[in-house]
Order: C-alpha cells, then structure tokens, then sequence
C-alpha cells in the first residue's frame, strides 16, 4: 500500500514515548552543570521507584550487556564458583561472561522455550555450597519465557550466594520485589519498558552485594558498579554520561511515575495475555512451554512456513518490524513485544495483519478472528 | 487502559509526518537569506507537482480560510454576482465570505449530507448570465461528501465566470485535473492532505483569474494573493513566512513526491472504501446520501445513541481523537479521516475500537466484524 508507517513492535528497541523524544531535543547541557546534575540525581531517584528499592542504582552510558559485565567483573573474583541459569540466547550470555572474567560456571542448561526451574538451583546449590552467585534471566526475551523469580530469590537468600538478574526485558514488565525476594543486583535498559533508545544501562545493587563488592578481584576499569552508583548520589559521573538520553529517560520515568509502576506491568501483561488469545484463535502455537513472558510472545511459525516469511511481510505490507527468532530458533518462531510503549490499539493492528500476512501465505484463516480474541480481553479487562 | 497513546483520526489535524517534525526542528532559518530563498522556490515547485499544474501558487500564513478569503476579496467586486453551492458548514462560508465583502450570492442550498448536482449550477448559470463565479467544496469536510468537481468545472468553463473550489480536504484525496476541468482557484491547507500543522493555505490562480484580477476592486492588504504568488516566484515573501511550516512543507512535499501524487489519493480512496464497507458490516449507515468523500467518512450513530459518547470512548478508552458532526449534525454523526498520514494498521486499530465502544454502549455488534471488512479491501487492493 502507498503510505505505510514505521511501527517497531520488537523487544528492544521499543516504541519511543513523545515526551521522552520530546525531551532529548532540549537545548545543548554541559554535564559538569548543576542543570545537569539535576537531572541526573532526578533520575537516579525516579530509577529507584521503578526498580521500587531503596538499593543503591548505578547508571552506565552502554548497553545492557555492560551493566552485565560489571556485575560479573565487580562481584566476583577469578577461580569463583557460580551457577548461570542458561535457557536461551541471553543465558549463554552470562556463560560468556563468567568464561570471559575466569568464573567457574555450573551450567543449568534448558533448551529454548523451556525455563529452569527453582528446584534445580536449590539442588545444585546444595550440591556446591561454596558458590558465590546465581546468575539468570527474568524474562528471556530470546524464547519468550520468565522465570520464577521470587522462588529463585528466596533459595538464594538461604545462601551466601548473590541472585543476579539480567531483568532488561523484565522490568516493567513483571513484578520484582528487590528487597522481598532477596534480588542484588537488578539489570535493566533503557530500549526496552523506559520506552527511550539504547543507549543506557542500569543496575540495582543490594547491601549484600556491595559488601561482596569490597574483597572481589577482577580487572575492570570503565564498567566500575561503586564509581558508577556513587555518580548518581551527587549527579557528577565519573565518565561523560549520555545526556540526550538521561534527559529523556527522565521524562520516560516521569511518565512512568505517572501511569504507575504496576500499571506498566500490568499493561505489559495483559498485552500478552491478548496476544496468546489471539494466538489461540488462529489455532498457532506458543513457543514457550511454561511460564509465558509478559515482555514479548513468541510464536510458533505454522507447519510449512518459514517465519522470516511472516517478518518480511510485516516489513514490506506494513511497514512494521516484528522480530523474528534468534540463533537457532530462526525461521522458527516470530515475536511480538509488549514492553513499554505499547496500547491495545498497536495490538488490533498487529493481529489483523498477522492475518492478512498469514492468509497471504496460504494458512487457513478467518479475517477477524485473531482481532475479536484480543479485543475480548480488552473488554473483559476494562469491566474491572 | 494504561499506556494509550494520542492518536489523531480527525479531518485536520491530521496525523504529522515524522520527516516534517524533523524539518521543523531544523536550526533557526531568516527569511530573508539564501537558504530559506532556496527553501521557498523548492516548496513552490513541490506544490505545483502536487496540484499538477503549473498555474501560479500564492502561499499563506494563514489558515484554509485566508486562501478562500483571499480568492473572494482580489477577484471580485462589491455588487458583483457570484454563485454558492452550499450543503454543509463550509460551504455557509462561502456565503458569509461573499457577503462580507459585498459580492450578491445566489445560494443553491441542499440539506447536510447531499450534494449540489452540477446541473443546478448549469440551470443558476443560465438564468444569471451575469454571474462572475462559482464557489464551491471538493470535498465538504463537515458532511463526508464530495462534489462532482470535473462536470461543474466543464459547464463553469464556458462561460466568464470563475470557479473557485475550497480544496482543503479534496487536495490529495480526489483527482483534480486543474487545467483538464478548468478549475480557476483551487484552495489547500497545511494540516490536511499534506501532513503538517496548521498555519498555512495554498491557491493554484489560474490565467483566466489572474485576468479578472487586474479589474477587480475589493479592499484587503495581507491577503493579497498577487503578492504572495510573486513571492513565491524569487522566495521574497511579502510577509514574514511561516518558516518552520515551511521546512515542514518541504519535507513532506518530497514525500508526496516519492509516494506519487495519484497513489496518496488512492491511499485515501482505498482507506474510504473499506471504511464504507466497515459500517456496512457493522450496520451502520453513512451520513452521505450520494458521493461519499475519500477525505473522509462520515458515519450515523446508531439509533439512540449521542455520537458524542462514541467520540469520548475513542478518547478516554483508547486516546484516540475523532470528529463529531458539527453545528446541527452534532451528537447525530462521528467522522473517520483518511486524507494524508493514515495507513491501513491505522484503520484496523479504528474499527476495532468502534466495535469495543459501540458493544459497552449496548449496541449489538461481533467483534471483528468490522476490522475484517476492512482487511477484504486491503486483501483484494493488494492482489492488484
């Protein structure tokens, strides 16, 4: 068709927030400035109500991988016994990671679509007492699949061990309760439900885990988690902090402030409960075999059709980006996002071209009835 | 619902083109240097590319109504006869904007929803053989109908009279072949088919006006269309421009350009076709009795139900922002857009919604009903 508008619905980068687009084009700001420190210790406060934790926050201008590389390099010395908690792309992350700063890594591997589950981490943690941390994904955004968190945490918490989330499509997207469950260091990124570009990378850390911090030996030197979190305390980073990016994730966390922290996870949530629904409806199958993620659904390609197919037609017929699998799993599944900025309406739009894309394709469908399965749970949610 | 992004669906303003928010933000420009020169003359050229004539262009800082004021003030004098074809709000306009400058209006006044046949003008021509102009809409945005624009052109072509067409929402979403027809004055807008904010009104003046012009006596000063088509000639502008706008402009005259100026209507006439079919599927009934504009649909309220509680679903349920009838048609219709910036996912989206707002107002309706018309007509232009 002639006019067709760009509209990402992959898992990072997201749907850019107005006001946050808004914000990043303010005036030049010197970031030695009290303007700017300003900013950035506003920021640092709203982080603290989105993680909903009092924990000490350190903000890095990288991706997320460099908030997970200091928490591996930070807290964890050479020759240190940890378990890594591997269920897709983002799992064999931490195994790298752990390889790349001389960790010995237990490996609790489950194929992709698969989680590991709380009762394998107790085991191999009572069978290695001497490990120093748990490494794992809250939602891993590869498979489409969440952990249990609060499970994990409370059987870590028994131990000396520290629980290390990469939760960077699991923030604002699923409920973690950082004190509660007993989770140290908390991961997120800015590209995902902050709703600004890439770019920025944050951690939480928990007293637990500062303490491990003072007698960990490794080499690190700009991904430093205390130079970082202490930055924040009064505004002056201890490297050039991407500006145009703090100055929009501040509008992203005021608006998160104002929509409220739940509401962002429950909006996520009942995203996806649509998404399976509408799924459902034209009878295609989830990849995940348990625990669906609320960050992004992935799907099962129908019998015959590689999905590729489907992201392509989503790209040239309408001019939208869904993601398709990673690695292995490519040609296999396609995955829609719910992070952030997303509204049911983006959600009519996605199932009622899925069906076009799909029809086009030759699978057997009814135009509609993808779209009716979302809009029932629309219907039933706006009754409460 | 918690994340609801503002969605326009209106008449104008309509949705922005991201490339023209872009130009806008550009550094600051002086009106009176080379580069905005450069700027001026391009957007000139662009728009007559987008009228597809090479008639002169007078460019204003104004709204729509500067450019219909200007058509009426320069090339007619008080007492002379002119001719109104009036069947909605902004053919009243016409009226009052020939009466506020002394021009004698013979009205031909049909009821909202209807159309002034091109024979009426034939008959009000003959019998006023005095008559110096016609006024008329392309497309009457307050009622979702248009006029016959080439058979009125093809009788007012025979005679002195000039025939002056408010085009604001006919531009880009109906063929106008200005010279083929003989269209004298055609009128456009920034915030409707050309996807930009509100603040500036076009007129392609053909020879036949120009002509009228020199004997022309009517008092005006910033309105000039003389001065503002030969300021668009060399970029001098008589008045300070609207420089910003401009910028936008361009950006979205080049778009257009690529896109194609018969595609950007066809877009508009493929997204009013399966809106008609989407009532119709719904049960609705159209507010046009005959010729249904492609600018936009206007749809009847169910039986019983204010067109204004639909309006405010679409609001408060999903952030999107649609028309409501205006002046007496208010509370009886609600109008869906389709000129410029709105593509089909645009158009799933609205009917979805409708179908969710029309089921909690007690209206009988199956989910999906409507979106699924929708994506026939996406699915049949697409096999083309």
């Amino acid at each position: 068709m002639y006019v067709r508008k760009l509209r990402l619905l992959t898992p990072g980068p997201t749907p850019l927030l107005p006001a946050a687009v808004r914000a990043m084009s303010a005036p030049d700001m010197h970031h030695r400035t009290k303007d700017f420190v300003d900013v950035y210790v506003n920021v640092i406060k709203d982080l603290k109500y989105l993680y909903g934790s009092d924990n000490q926050v350190a903000l890095f201008a990288s991706s997320g991988s460099g908030a997970m590389e200091a928490s591996v390099s930070n807290l964890f010395s050479p020759g240190e016994k940890v378990i890594v908690c591997q269920a897709g792309k983002f799992g064999e992350r931490w195994t790298k990671l752990a390889k790349a700063f001389g960790l010995e890594a237990i490996v609790i591997e489950e194929p992709y679509g698969s989680v590991v589950e709380p009762e394998q981490v107790e085991k191999a943690l009572k069978e290695n007492p001497d490990v120093k941390g748990v490494f794992v994904q809250a939602s891993e955004t590869s498979t489409g699949v969440a952990h249990d968190i609060e499970a994990m945490g409370k059987i870590v918490a028994k131990t000396d061990a520290l629980f290390i989330i990469d939760a960077i499509t699991g923030l604002g997207t699923m409920p973690l309760d950082i004190e509660g469950w007993g989770l140290d260091v908390v991961i997120g990124g800015s590209q995902k439900a902050v709703m600004i570009p890439p770019g920025l990378a944050f951690a939480s850390v928990s007293a637990k885990a500062w303490e491990k911090e003072k007698t960990a030996k490794n080499r690190y030197f700009y991904f430093s988690l205390k130079a970082h979190a202490e930055g924040g305390l009064d505004g002056n980073s201890p490297f050039t902090p991407a500006t145009s990016l703090m100055l929009g994730l501040g509008a992203a966390l005021e608006f998160i402030r104002e929509v409220g922290r739940e509401n962002l996870i429950e909006n996520a949530q009942l995203l996806a409960k649509a998404s399976r629904a509408a799924a459902g409806a034209l009878g295609l199958e989830l990849f995940a075999k348990k625990n669906p993620a609320s960050s992004v659904t992935a799907i099962r390609s129908p019998e015959g059709i590689d999905s590729g197919k489907i992201v392509k037609g989503f790209r040239d017929d309408f001019g939208a980006i869904i993601a398709n699998g990673q690695g292995t799993m490519k040609g296999q599944i396609f995955r829609i996002a719910h992070l952030g900025y997303f509204d049911f309406p983006d959600l009519f739009g996605t199932f009622a071209e899925l069906e076009l894309i799909l029809a086009g394709l030759g699978h057997d469908v009814t135009f509609g009835t993808g779209v009716a399965a979302v809009q029932k749970v629309y219907a039933e949610a706006a009754k409460k």
